[in-house]
């Protein structure tokens, strides 16, 4: 059969995964903490499903935890979402940015992604029948030059994606972005798809410039966040995305049609979470800020330059002193023959910058995972 | 914004079950036990939690689920798909459905839906790109006439989608009606989507006729179920597609960039739950067909006749000795003044039979539930 997607194989993250369990390799590949979920999400999860809460969750997902997301949006953000026309609970972020995509973006058109990107981006946007036009970013810094964005747009683009902090890079938007977006999309009727599922790990005393913090962005945004990546649990699958009520009800049409609910449990769970223990979003930047600083430490006494990371969990490293391989070629080798596992970044380019000698290490690891890994790295 | 979905509504069953809570209405509307989730799986899926299975399953489904649905399958239906290239498991039955489509189905192509059709596969099919195909089932016994299928086939006809167990008529499929599908596809590129989520809840010693029994249709077949409707746990969404390695690579490019995978905790109570229970699936059809015959002599007491249900959870019900209304002003009726929430035809059909006048009425409940819906049916 003729295939949709002629472009879409297996996701890297997968194939490292699996490569890095056929050799036994530490896997700092696919982003995924190795460290547990909350015991108390666990237990709240528990108690949901033992005091009968099993059947259909409404479309949008449960009234408490719709509240719940608007409640902290607001005390993060200082804005205030409707709960019951801007939010909806999503199949993890992945089913969000897929119904962003097929609510407004229709075929023939033309959808602009700064790359490196994460990898569902354009086979969502193929599907919907329209076109990724790939802007690059910086290739030694990761930060978005607006003028390229607005040379892209034509009257065929129907939307722009960003992501801060940015996977791969952990570069994250300043004040300055968010203001040049606003200028960018002014006047236009491109919509904005902003993925944010980092939002909590950023570094330094940094902000993480949500476009919920901008009116000028937020009326024509789609947000989108993840509790897997916040709750350590990215195996559960739960998500939301904010947006005003028309683009909210588009979004819904799709959502109600592909999934129609998500899993209800887990939802009664985060609920409770999110108003019982803010503390938990609060920390998750320091959490991992001595993750990150400890690793880089580590780091220093390997062959691997440490690129910085203002946010997110990934760090990148230039191998260029160490191998002349490509990256792919030098991930695959760094798993089956030095045993750590990491994630080459060509997947996130359509047109991967040439010379490019750079892995994605993810260090949402236990100490003893890390340590483990830099030992083999020390031996490079 | 102008809509891609401008025909799309809330769905009927969550405009009913909202009703119902309004006015305090018994709901026999959506289509959900009012029991609960077998304890074993309840406690099977805290283990898996609290085993630390809580980081992303594989895309596909963990291999011990797929291993287990496919020796369920073999079981049941003599069929042994192979659980890597032909089992995905997916966010409920609908994300299956709505994953079938998007692999194959273009833009500009056509796909069969048999009237009354459930409320999915249009919009799937719209946000495709496509145009459904209206072919209507006998008005009086919901069977299908193949030789409509056959003159509704054109060049552009990519899909034929059909549903046994029928929701929401509860007629099923005999094997003269799978040779008659062979027949009308034989020498076509017609895929068959084969939503089967009730395969467990059929009657009066009847076989459930898989497309998976039948090698000329299963090498052109998505077969899609629910574990939602067999372990009463809808709000777990979950469920599966099994299909030929090619038409699975397809389906998995879509959900790979779709949702990714699914709640992991649950795949693992389930992978558990098929092998050390399987008389949970085996009573199934008993356990409903008590219920749909307590539930029918009940029903003698009142001026509602009741159609044969082979098989499903849904009794429809003939009002038109009680009133002249249509079925959706009849189902608001009931709901708002006298308590007890149906579900209209209406809705399932593109062009609905002039003067039906019928109404579903779900009787996966509990006796007290049912006994209390009763009551109040019998003063019609
Ligand atoms: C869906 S697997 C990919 C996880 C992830 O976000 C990453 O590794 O970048
Ligand atoms: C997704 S809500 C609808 C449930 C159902 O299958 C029905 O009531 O027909």
């Amino acid at each position: 059969i003729r295939t949709k997607l002629p472009k879409v194989g297996t996701t890297i993250f997968s194939v490292m995964s699996q490569l890095a369990a056929e050799h036994g390799a530490v896997n700092l590949g696919q982003g995924f903490p190795d460290f547990d979920v909350p015991q108390r999400l666990v237990d709240a999860l528990a108690d949901a499903m033992r005091a009968g809460h099993n059947q259909y969750a409404p479309m949008t997902g449960i009234a408490s935890l719709r509240e719940a997301i608007a409640e902290k949006t607001d005390r993060v953000y200082g804005h205030l979402p409707d709960a019951d026309t801007e939010i909806t609970v999503t199949s993890g972020a992945t089913e969000a940015l897929f119904n962003a995509i097929h609510a407004v973006v229709r075929a023939g058109e033309e959808v602009i992604v700064l790359d490196p990107a994460y990898d569902s981006y354009e086979p969502a946007i193929e599907l919907a029948g329209a076109m990724a036009v790939h802007v690059p970013l910086d290739p030694a810094t990761f930060a978005p030059d607006w003028q390229r964005v607005r040379d892209a747009i034509t009257p065929r683009t129907r939307m722009l994606i960003v992501n801060s902090p940015h996977n791969p890079s952990g570069a994250m938007f300043g004040a300055q972005d968010m203001q040049a977006i606003a200028e960018v999309l002014r006047g236009t009727d491109i919509f904005l798809l902003s993925d944010e599922v980092y939002e909590h790990i950023v570094f330094d005393g940094a902000r993480h410039e949500s476009a919920l913090r901008y009116p000028e962005l937020r009326e024509r945004s789609f947000v989108v966040s993840s509790f897997g990546k916040t709750y350590h649990c990215t195996g559960w699958k739960l998500g939301y995305c904010i947006a005003p009520p028309a683009l909210s009800a588009e979004f819904r049409k799709v959502h109600q049609y592909n999934v129609f609910c998500t899993f209800a449990p887990a939802q009664h769970a985060f609920a409770r979470m999110l108003r019982e223990a803010p503390e938990h979003y609060e920390q998750l930047g320091a959490f991992y800020q001595s993750k990150r600083d400890a690793f880089a430490a580590q780091l220093a006494g390997t062959r691997l330059e440490c690129l910085p990371v203002p946010g997110g969990y990934f760090q990148l490293v230039d191998y260029s002193a160490i191998s002349d391989l490509d990256d792919a070629a030098f991930c695959r080798w760094l798993t089956v023959e030095k045993g750590v596992a990491a994630i080459p970044l060509s997947p996130f380019y359509a047109r991967p910058p040439a010379g490019q000698r750079i892995a994605r290490l993810c260090f949402a690891k236990s100490d003893a995972t890390l340590a483990a890994a830099v030992e083999r790295l020390q031996a490079l």
